[in-house]
């Protein structure tokens, strides 16, 4: 992950300390994990002070096994913990929860963000009710960072709204953009819009006319227009822009469809002797290819869109995907991406409002009505 | 492609003759590709009879070169070809063309299926037009066969319909079905339904309600519920069920993903001379996982759910991509698709009447109106 810096963000220079905090109990693997993270993101970000919240006990267990961890570790007791599989519903009525606290920290600036490797949904519900939607974006979306050919595209909205408008995939290219500027160091990232087809004429009404804003934006110079779900790794445009739908189906389909090229080419090498000699030969080469594609290296879907950085990491992950996900919160923070979003909303502001859905009659083909 | 029968089709037996449709100037390669294909196509079906559409003058000049295929053709003269970027509308008001015709033979019943590498756009609008939507199904969808880790998907719909309501998902499930029985030989195919998450209250309403009325249905047993994107190459059903859109991304995402994983994989060879010497040691394995993964071999989708098969060849395949379309509309003739999709249809009808949308109100989590 790139830190070069973004030209118009007001950004924390690297020496200057700043606070993260970090939820202690999410996870498949705990506090254990989450603290073997920090003891990682001690190393990388030493100008980093982290607020752990958690059950002070087991924490104070741990943290004298991780003494860089705990150099840079403040905890402070919470009474409870979200379970990996409770309702946001249920998330949101329980009081003193690390992951609870820990978005409440943000909202009173304690914190410049979060980080919690905690249940999803329950962590969009609170972020949504605590740290709350940035004034001019209608709703926060999820995003991530992908391989592709070229190299790392920034994809949105990953699941956070199952069905959206236009307005709200104008808004996610906007995040995206911002994003793209703060944690990959692009000066001006292209964006495309996800469709079924590159004419204009292809999609629906909500996706033409969301092109049509864009076209009509100050980001019309880096709009790239619509793209198909082979764009995405082929490194066509570097911000992704879709409804969370789509987002979440193309994300896991490209997941599993790696893993089942991953197994056959596993098989190639254990198929045969010829096969384990092979493997001997190109073992430098194969620990490469799968380094660039680990998944721990894309680690740190981020809530975009709120008043404040929040990160979230996999559940299943590990320490060094744990580290990963501080590292894009560290990103974010350092080259101001909040900031950066609220200059570039401004631009955005009058174009969208003059706008509005009755504008959106596009000529629609035949055919779709035959 | 597996050829067993399938139990309850009133299929045609094997040695019994019948007649397919073949546009002769569709596709990239044009009539030559076609005809070569044509030529593969004869010495696997021999009991199959072609109706040759297109430029009488040109077929005649390239039928000479393949007897096999001449054996089995009869070509009849058109006087237009629809070119590949013309706009379906432009499409259906173009006369004689080889695209049109082939459609019409089979709506005359002079021919039970046609295969065309054409136009895709132009190929389905024509279809809808003059094969025409079958009784009970409101729209056709686009269905195809991918590679799983376990066997081989069924996914529909690839982007026949752009929006679909909870009534198009249930009739893509019944085609799906249909299409897994006759062209997998699978005598009681799962199916999934796409979705963000597998639990129930995941995804909209339309979904939800997808689900009830499949749940409730004559299809009950073989309805494993929401499946989400890497459920498709896991191969957890046999069908999986989606809208247009999403499941054209999803297919394409897939399909890029895969370029990409090739890419790397022949960077590992290629970047060394060590790399070079293991090539040869695991050639004959590589070369069996790119058999197994060719694209030619799941060339093929389909038009489902209207009064004929209609099969649609990728336009920028070859002989062999164009010889597995051949062998997708033979499976479905001879093991009787659109009878048994018939009988399915009329066991659901009752059904799907039944209900109304106003029935579909599912709660919905609080979350998403946060």
């Amino acid at each position: 992950m790139s830190l070069s810096s973004s030209p118009e963000a007001s950004s924390v220079p690297e020496q200057e300390i700043f606070t993260l905090a970090v939820d202690g109990m999410g996870g498949d693997g705990g506090p254990e994990m989450v603290i073997a993270g920090l003891q990682i993101a001690a190393d990388r970000h030493p100008g980093i002070k982290i607020l752990l919240l958690g059950d002070s006990a087991r924490l104070g267990e741990i943290l004298p096994r991780y003494p860089k961890a705990a150099s840079i570790c403040t905890v402070r007791h919470t009474q409870a913990a979200v379970p990996m599989d409770m309702k946001p519903t249920a998330a949101l009525r329980l009081r003193d929860s690390s992951m609870r606290v820990a978005m409440e920290v943000v909202s009173r600036k304690e914190a410049q963000g979060v980080v919690s490797a905690g249940n999803s949904g329950a962590m969009l519900a609170l972020a949504k009710v605590i740290v709350r939607t940035m004034p001019g974006i209608s709703r926060p979306a999820m995003a991530a960072i992908s391989p592709t050919r070229k190299g790392d595209v920034v994809m949105l909205d990953l699941g956070a709204n199952v069905t959206c408008d236009w307005r709200n995939l104008v808004e996610f290219a906007v995040m995206g953009e911002a994003f793209a500027k703060s944690v990959l160091g692009l000066p001006a990232p292209t964006i495309g819009l996800l469709n079924v087809g590159a004419e204009e004429l292809k999609g629906d009404e909500k996706l033409r006319h969301a092109a049509d804003v864009l076209r009509d934006s100050p980001l019309a110079s880096q709009f790239h227009g619509f793209i198909e779900g082979d764009d995405i790794t082929a490194g066509t445009t570097d911000v992704v822009v879709t409804d969370g739908f789509t987002g979440n189906v193309a994300l896991k389909t490209g997941e599993g469809v790696l893993r089942m090229a991953s197994s056959l080419f596993r098989q190639v090498f254990q198929s045969s002797f010829a096969g384990r000699v092979a493997y001997l030969l190109v073992r430098p080469a194969l620990h490469r290819m799968r380094e660039w594609l680990d998944p721990r290296r894309y680690n740190g879907a981020v809530f975009v869109g709120l008043n404040g950085v929040v990160v979230k990491s996999h559940g299943g992950t590990d320490a060094v995907g744990f580290a990963a996900a501080v590292d894009v919160a560290v990103d974010m923070v350092r080259h101001g991406f909040n900031d950066s979003m609220k200059s570039r909303l401004s631009r955005m502001e009058s174009l969208t409002v003059r706008r509005t859905d009755a504008n959106a009659s596009v000529e629609t083909e035949v055919v779709t009505a035959l």
